[in-house]
């Protein structure tokens, strides 16, 4: 039987929405938003799209028409009552709520401000103005709409038996990982692939895919309206943006010293527990250590984002040891550019030396290598970044000087104020 | 939204038939029932479920109930209307009417007789008796249910996520290998796959995949309901149960040793064309070639279906040299435990030196094997054999003994009359 009622509803869509909540994306957005609100809501920033992967023609790939479509729907959604609800709800170990009344009736009353779409030779040129805590909340969706759309621009082609032939195998090409990944003992593992997601269905799927194969050891996810539909945990803390942004506004060399550290000193105050997480590589990561504050030492844990993780992670055992702290009752979250080979050495190495924890992105929600002729599903690296903070240009120097970016003179500058030498290249995958 | 009345009208049913239709069966058990409704119609037949695989405790997986439920269902079927008219369209050639009003009118009014079900040990014993046309119409429906039971049995401890996995992994392996046979030169295949399939559902699905995927390459299916369907040819000439049942039949040495040339001079003033196909081996095809007689020669191909099949088409070729034809006009059809290895080879083997062209059954619609952890949906090896003909038992030789079938002393007889000598033991697969 069909049923009528539902394909002649099918049809009256003017679009397919990409995302359809703002609760549809990483929680750490959520966190650091309501930090900003607290702390700096008045900053002015720019947040601009950055095509790392330059041979992804993405203006000829995707529809100018359809891109403004939906950053419009984007535009029109705002809080619902369930969403509100759960985002209230979210509470530390039970006990504190996590965002304040003050932060989500500012939020229940948002909705994203314009955006600046310029078609700039074969790429988009997409830029977000405005205040820092509303303009943030345009980096997820923006990067989820970009992915998703160029990810039906190669499945508009394909007929309804290559469709289903694709999802086929990449659902074993993922189960696979999967059933790789149960045999790692100890691990813990999160989603943190919002953000280069081949669609958000199939995100969700992945979701799904790891709750059933790994039980325990899938410890949540960082999308929030994943996590609230398929009841598992919302997972992140902070990310580099706020270091960035709050290094952009330094009126001195001095300033500019201190203001990775104000980033977590403000951090510090509103929250505790897991949620104490440093993120050490924005201005390279072994000047930040040598140079922090003694309280900075009993925080939860580190997250190596940059740079070759082994590394990452001995120098942050032996900076605990310095401190004269134990690394064993510490978190290490790696995040980057992580699968499952690199998952489970990483793991096998650190594991009973410390407490070891993972963010996998890209290669858990976008593994379409390999499963179409041209590789034309394979996933790029898009980013969308602050690039200026109340009229200064940001600065971001990284363990890896491939993701650095900012004006050449201000990059000398902050790798002289913050001491960093000569650093390793290593290939942005994803 | 839900559509309700579907949801409802689900849940109404009693069971989920597994065959729904007079015409979900092989090709040529029509062809060969209207020739036996025309030459033997009177004869009394048994058949009788055999599971080769006796490490499969059928009874322990399937329950009787449920066994007897289908196959009650199977006795309810009538030809409809639908079907009625697609078997009288089809043609050979565009030309003449395969099948003739008076067996149409006949099978138009058939339900299929009584069976017997019995329980012994792990096995069942099931067997069908009455009149040749009749009963030989109960073998690719019984063993379709069996199959697909068995298939049932396994798939209902699986979960919802587990199952979804399961079929993106039987659908990736079946695209692997239709991948691999895309880049195989003038290959010819078709689905033979009814019997040992894992599920009517997934014929169908592979039937689709091979039309999507090979294009011209693929030549049809011998399943009537799935060509009626799926607008693809229907395939399929004759089988062992011909000479199989002649023979039986045969008063005396003499009578027996010409039966298998009976078989095919009755089916030579029926058929042409296409439809002329040999099948040498149901008493060894040495000694059948041997013995032939020269109209033989004429016909248009041969189908090695036992023993090693590049032996058996090298011992055609030279055959129809000594008989003064041009082996490069003749076809030569392979259909014993195939998949794609040795498709490949077999086709680059003998292209060019005759038509090839591939009956690909059991690995094409049931390859479970290491699907799930136990292995327990790998196909197995079920046959539904005549095995008595008015009261006198049957004998099957083939070129491989272990697929041999009957009683010694008559194996010993029928070598005798037929002179089959020593005979090289190939395991059977599938």
């Amino acid at each position: 039987m069909v049923d009528i009622a539902t394909r002649v509803h099918n049809h009256k869509w003017k679009i397919d929405p990409i995302v359809r909540s703002l609760i549809d994306t990483d929680f750490y957005k959520l966190l650091m938003c309501q930090s900003i609100f607290r702390n700096r809501p008045d900053t002015q920033v720019t947040f601009s799209l950055i095509n790392r992967s330059t041979h992804v023609p993405l203006a000829d790939l995707v529809d100018e028409g359809e891109l403004r479509e939906q950053l419009d729907h984007i535009r029109s959604l705002s809080l619902s009552r369930g969403e509100s609800t759960w985002l209230r709800g979210n509470t530390f170990y039970g006990k504190r709520q996590m965002f304040t009344s003050e932060f989500m009736e500012w939020f229940e009353a948002l909705r994203l401000p314009p955006y600046h779409l310029e078609r700039v030779g074969d790429q988009y040129e997409l830029t977000f103005e405005g205040s820092w805590p509303e303009v943030m909340l345009w980096e997820i969706p923006a990067l989820a709409v970009l992915m998703e759309l160029r990810s039906r621009a190669v499945l508009n082609k394909m007929r309804k038996f290559e469709l289903q032939v694709l999802y086929a195998r990449a659902m074993t090409k993922l189960w696979e990982k999967v059933e790789r990944l149960r045999d790692v003992p100890g691990l813990r593992v999160a989603d943190f692939g919002t953000r280069r997601r081949h669609s958000f269905l199939w995100q969700d799927w992945c979701v799904q895919a790891m709750t059933e194969g790994l039980g325990q050891k899938f410890v949540g996810t960082s999308n929030c309206l994943i996590a609230k539909n398929r009841d598992v945990a919302a997972i992140g803390t902070n990310a580099h943006e706020l270091p960035m942004v709050y290094a952009a506004l330094a009126d001195s060399d001095a300033e500019l010293a201190r203001a990775p550290y104000d980033v977590l000193s403000d951090w510090h105050e509103e929250h505790d527990g897991n949620l104490r997480i440093i993120l050490p590589d924005t201005y390279g990561t072994e000047g930040f250590l040598k140079n922090a504050p003694d309280w900075l030492a009993g925080w939860t844990g580190m997250r190596i984002d940059s740079g070759d993780p082994a590394t990452g992670a001995e120098r942050a055992i032996n900076w605990w040891k310095s401190r004269g702290e134990d690394p064993t009752e510490k978190l290490i979250i790696f995040s980057d550019g992580l699968d499952v080979d690199k998952i489970a050495s990483l793991q096998a190495q650190f594991s009973g030396r410390a407490r070891v924890s993972f963010g996998w992105g890209t290669l858990l929600t976008n593994d379409f290598r390999g499963l179409t002729p041209d590789d034309a599903l394979a996933p790029f690296s898009l980013v969308c970044k602050a690039v200026s903070a109340n009229g200064r240009p940001t600065v971001k120097l990284s363990d890896n000087p491939r993701k650095a970016m900012g004006p050449e003179a201000e990059i000398a500058r902050y790798k002289r104020v913050f001491g960093v030498g000569k650093q390793e290249a290593l290939e942005v995958v994803v």
